[in-house]
């Protein structure tokens, strides 16, 4: 669907821009009775490729003499390199190509640094790469490689960076960015009209992505042209940034990225690591391959930030919220990588309806790994703590949660002051969440020897329905009728490709085995955004649609005369094009394309742009029972129930699958995942797999998917809005929730620990008995 | 270019068809002088990955736990296979799978037999193939599988072949396929007409192809998936019959080729290995590499036949040809591969004007090797008869050679009745070739003590302009703007990427090295015919001009609210837009293209439906000088001319090239290349390149190539038509005339050889010994 005219457009700060308007768009499917591929529970298109082993990471692809690259990191939180000697690693046998700070340009990176650069800010940095014929002696030769640091002092937390003496970070000081200031209504009016008044501080730990394959790359060059296979969410601003950094055309570097182990985020901005690929291959004249270990991993490429939120609600007696505001510090890490910065303070702002809201976040700088997006970046965080600031404040009003969250339910969004396009949505998962759960009508903890029972629920929103656009697609019909569609977009393992061939396959009107799916390669596919915000099935599924639509045109007029009836009169349904009205005058499509081989048909789509004045959200909410065992802190997940809107639901094997997988996240947030720093030495005491807990089959309770598959014609013409991130964003809040409810005890820091729990249980127990013997 | 619409249509034989017309169609380029990139002297654009080694051909592609395939081969010429017994083999430490006829369903394959038939046919027939851990342990395994055999009567040569008691090589005799009669005007008045009549027989030997790289693949599954790396000339074709013998759909067939060290026709089929490896793939559950080496290449991966013509031409003194016939019998081997089979009768049709022509042609079969379409099959064999017999007609009528074929000049297509496109251009070819050689008027062979020097001339035409539709491209505008095109052709090592790239960086208004031309590749790119007959430049470029005049609307599009001009006014010139009447008021495409990034340009184009009313036509002439040493028969080529027509020359640099590398096959053809079989075994001699000679640099004379670039509009709208194949079509029989000039012997059996012409001289000059002990 080509271009079909450019519009110009005056931006608010006085600067040019250009509106593409594409060719063409669809009108909605029809109701999803009629829909035979979309909607159905196909088990993932490329599943046996991934459990057979067959499937190809980063990891998996090797070039005739490739050689293996490693990093030696920075020891040290914050430092300044005074001499690197790598003459002995450089004489050791099978070392390739050595770079550091002291060969290698200055390339301009994060804020005022370089590629290397001369200060090391969190231990972890990147000081100097060696590619050598294997692993180990890569590995070896990093050892030899000599660097004269001269230590700095550091701040490894927010306290410390905060400090009015505290060692400079940046050279613009150790607030990254600007603060955010967000106001609606009158502050003070609305807190003088509440009756009721919860102010209290939470705070979240630094949690790590952990994906199964680490972030990494091969790059390899021919001639002037880079190959990258990298592990990235985001193939095209790989693309980008390696051009812009090398000084390279953009259609001389090809990223490819056909199967991820996870990105979770992390993935979705380019890292160093493409770059020092890509020169030691230069160097070398040799393919290098740079996967990170985990240690690297965990150190250096990205957490979800920790953040600390002092929050303030105020309500009326009845429920109704008259103020809300919430101060919010967020830990950067030593830099600010790119990808959204976790902005925590989103959901304040359109959560509940509320006249009085006020936010004020900043980033701050500390000498540890730098922050980037992680699955639902901020949500998770906000919704930990305004969440819990509601549970407290329902049961400051004796009043049920859920009750509390209808009597606030916001119908439209109120940053932006446009109505939503499903305003039912969230009020539909509130009550489904809370039937499928049997939520108990008034409180009602249950209690089996030491062991306390209690439930809690949360719920959140977030954005939906796909980026604006651009997403492309085209689609080729093959002479058996079967299709191939390709797009530039990838899977980060969220099952892109089964979702988008579904799409074809109803548009194409053929069986989903005629289609295969093709995406993460530069060269073939056209522009995609990230895989991130849950928007590929939303930003692309849209393109695919149109596509297919534009191929089966064709395929109508191809079959006309065969049929002997105008394309007009002509349907496609499940492999076979036939007469409207006349379904036993048919062909099959593996006919049509046969007969007119080797000719071709080929379609293109674009998505069309966003509306304008509506705006598009999902949401959800789930319920938790938990136990809680008094003698010993244990917290036991009983059960989850978690109701989501992600408009129309294209697989839902698939999505309650990611609805399961986010839930676990979130019980891993919720419970256990935590990076650890001795803030004395700025050292991550666990950046493993043996000390940074992530949950196992053994900690999971029943999860039980509530769908309210609402498709929402409005935000796309599939209907479809995603759900790739939001299944975590309530499930900590809801479990801290029923924490208390079960116990009586409010725990405001994550994770939700033992540590914690088990001396206020004590104390709870001592002032209990003193209650008892007071009596 | 989506489809516009499909005309049914009656084939003569009664069977309906369907003609596919692609919307629009671009207007012919302006004159040569106002091109900017088009018909500049470009080097490759992929020549430095090939000369540094980067270029990855199937032999360097390696995936993780790849095995090794080597196949068994029959050592027989024709016999029955009794019994495999392959436990030894399956014993062998690191053997992973073994197939053959007693373990593999019959995959139907030519003829009557399958993929392993229990009747092999020639020694180098496949009877089973192995997977291991290593290409030696695979040898290894081959020589412990033990086959009974029980040997057939063979027949080794054309002669044999047809002996009424001959071994019947296939159940329906040894005539493969239907014998081939033409005719038109009445032979007999035509032979009455003439005054003077030649009739001779001339033979031409079996050459091999030797591509540097030889037939092979890797093949890999995921789940039912399988990914190919074929070194073939059609992906597309090899998709479809690997999908076909495998029972795969189409979409399931993965088939790659970036690279190619040559091809030379044999590889515009698929061939067995590419299913065997599969196969073993499947079996094994790993990637299998099977690459065929030299002498499985040169037994059995085919070859040009040998053919045997006699040729009679009839003409009136003046020179006027009145008739002519040819009755061909080709030695085919022992099975009809596909491709083209090697029609030699063509050009006695339509080279020279003659209203009374007749060719019968049969093909036979032998139990050698199969013969495949090599380099301008058919026409390489013909043009050593009838320009020999042309060159003996000239002689006889004491004409200079080429003023014989002006005499006889083809205005039009007189087997088709049509008209050509560039009915003048292998007139332009002869005078071109005249007068850059100097050719001498009179006949003035020169002598140097025993050395003789001779000139000689041959013609030659071809098809051209391209195939019939499809082609297919399209093309993406980066957020730099530089392109990506996308096309599903090969590169067969001609140059294709930089051809078409040029095209695209043309229509584009761009310069060439903002453009990057993707290709092999059945899952991105469209469907492309094989890189064959020379079409590839002609069928796929105007294609890509379609892709980027499309491409190019969409930007000025863009361009016009940032000029504040309508599109219309707007023009591309070398990477800038601007208004076609003020270039001043302009805008870099490399800044329209950001402005509306991430937005994409996409551009999509067809290849327009060919002439019906008219025939296209390539052609050339070569001049040669020899110098032959009548004591020793030393064949030394002194220099050669070659004037060729392609239409629209692209790349002055790659046609001449191309010329060049036709000319030097040509050499090899005319003086040393034959496979040699001992008839009594049926054994190859020489299936290698130690005792089958290939020219080297010392057997070069200078080659010069005059060329006369003569646009074809009609032909295609890039005006381009083709120089794959040609240049070496005339080269052998002009080398044959110029010995006969020289010491005037005429050798009508290829390769024109010492052995032959050593006892000739020797006799001649015996009897000139005679003749002066006479006088």
């Amino acid at each position: 669907m080509p271009i079909d005219h450019v519009e110009k457009q005056e931006k608010e700060d006085g600067k040019e821009s250009y509106q593409v308007v594409e060719q063409g768009s669809l009108p909605p499917w029809a109701a999803d009775a009629e829909l035979t591929v979309v909607g159905k529970r196909h088990p993932r298109l490329e599943g046996p490729e991934k459990v057979t082993g067959r499937a190809r990471y980063s990891y998996d692809i090797h070039l005739p003499g490739q050689l293996y690259a490693r990093v030696l990191r920075s020891p040290l939180p914050h430092a300044r390199i005074i001499r690197i000697d790598a003459t002995a690693a450089a004489a050791l046998p099978g070392v390739r190509a050595i770079i550091s700070s002291e060969t290698t340009p200055d390339i301009p990176w994060y804020e005022e640094s370089f590629l290397f650069d001369p200060t090391v800010r969190l231990i972890g940095d990147e000081v100097a790469a060696v590619a050598a014929d294997s692993e180990e002696i890569a590995e070896d030769a990093l050892r030899l490689i000599k660097v004269q640091y001269e230590a700095l002092p550091f701040a490894a937390h927010l306290d410390a960076a905060l400090q009015p003496d505290a060692p400079r970070i940046h050279k613009d000081g150790n607030i990254a960015g600007e603060p955010q200031h967000y106001q609606r209504g009158d502050m003070d009016a609305g807190f003088r009209e509440a009756d009721t008044i919860i102010e209290q501080m939470y705070e979240t730990q630094t949690a790590l992505h952990n994906s199964f394959e680490p972030h990494g790359c091969l790059a390899t060059w021919e001639g002037d042209q880079l190959t990258l296979w990298s592990s990235t969410q985001s193939i095209w601003t790989v693309r980008e940034e390696v051009a812009q950094k090398l000084g390279l055309p953009a259609h001389h570097v090809w990223v490819i990225k056909h199967f991820m182990g996870g990105g979770f985020g992390a993935k979705q901005v380019p890292w160093k690591h493409d770059v020092i690929a890509a020169l030691l291959s230069k160097e070398s004249g040799k393919p290098v391959q740079l996967m990170l270990d985990r240690r690297a991993e965990n150190l250096a490429s990205g957490n979800r930030n920790a953040t600390r939120q002092h929050v303030r609600v105020g309500a009326r007696r009845d429920g109704t919220l008259t103020a809300l505001s919430a101060r919010i510090e967020i830990e950067t890490g030593a830099y600010q990588v790119g990808g959204e910065a976790s902005d925590v303070s989103g959901m304040y702002q359109t959560l509940y309806r509320c006249p009085n809201v006020q936010t004020d976040q900043k980033a701050v700088y500390t000498n540890t790994g730098p922050a980037v997006a992680f699955r639902a970046p901020g949500h998770v965080e906000a919704a930990f703590a305004l969440e819990q600031a509601m549970d407290e404040l329902a049961r400051a009003l004796n009043m049920d949660p859920i009750e509390l969250r209808l009597r606030n339910y916001a119908e439209d969004d109120q940053k932006k002051g446009k109505p939503y396009t499903a305003p039912e949505a969230l009020r539909l998962c509130y009550t489904q969440a809370r039937e499928t759960f049997g939520w108990p009508t008034g409180h009602q903890p249950v209690a089996n020897g030491p062991k306390r029972r209690g439930v809690g629920f949360a719920a959140h929103d977030w954005a939906g329905g796909g980026g604006k656009p651009p997403g492309y697609a085209s689609i080729k019909l093959n002479n058996d009728g079967t299709a191939d569609v390709v797009t530039g977009t990838q899977d980060i393992g969220t099952g892109t490709r089964t979702g988008l061939a579904q799409v074809a396959a109803e548009e194409l009107g053929v069986p989903l085995e005629r289609v295969a799916l093709h995406l993460g390669d530069t060269a073939s596919g056209a522009y995609s955004p990230a895989s991130a915000g849950s928007a590929t099935q939303a930003t692309i599924g849209p393109a695919v649609r149109a596509a297919a639509a534009d191929a089966r045109r064709q395929l109508l007029k191809a079959a006309a005369p065969m049929l002997e009836e105008p394309p007009e009169r002509l349907v496609v349904r499940d492999g076979t094009v036939c007469v409207v009205d006349d379904p036993s005058t048919s062909i099959s499509v593996e006919e049509v394309c046969g007969r007119i081989a080797p000719h071709m048909i080929m379609g293109q789509g674009a998505r069309g742009a966003n509306l304008e004045d509506k705006s598009i959200r999902t949401c959800g909410a789930q319920c938790v029972e938990v136990e809680v065992d008094v003698e010993t802190g244990e917290i036991t997940i009983l059960r989850v129930v978690a109701s989501h809107d992600c408009g129309r639901i294209i697989n839902p094997l698939m999505v309650e699958s990611q609805v399961i997988g986010g839930v676990v996240q979130g019980i891993g947030f919720a419970l256990m995942e935590e990076r650890v720093v001795d803030l004395k030495r700025g050292v991550v005491l666990n950046p493993n797999l043996e000390e940074y807990k992530i949950p196992t089959i053994a900690d999971m309770p029943v999860i039980t998917f509530a769908p309210i598959d609402l498709p929402d014609p409005e935000a796309n013409p599939t209907g479809a809005k995603g759900i790739g991130e939001p299944p975590l964003i309530p499930t900590a809040p809801a479990i801290a929730n029923a924490i208390f409810d079960a116990v009586g005890i409010r725990l405001r820091h994550g994770p939700l620990s033992r540590q914690e729990l088990l001396p206020a249980l004590r104390q709870q127990a001592a002032s209990g008995r003193e209650q008892k013997e007071q009596t």
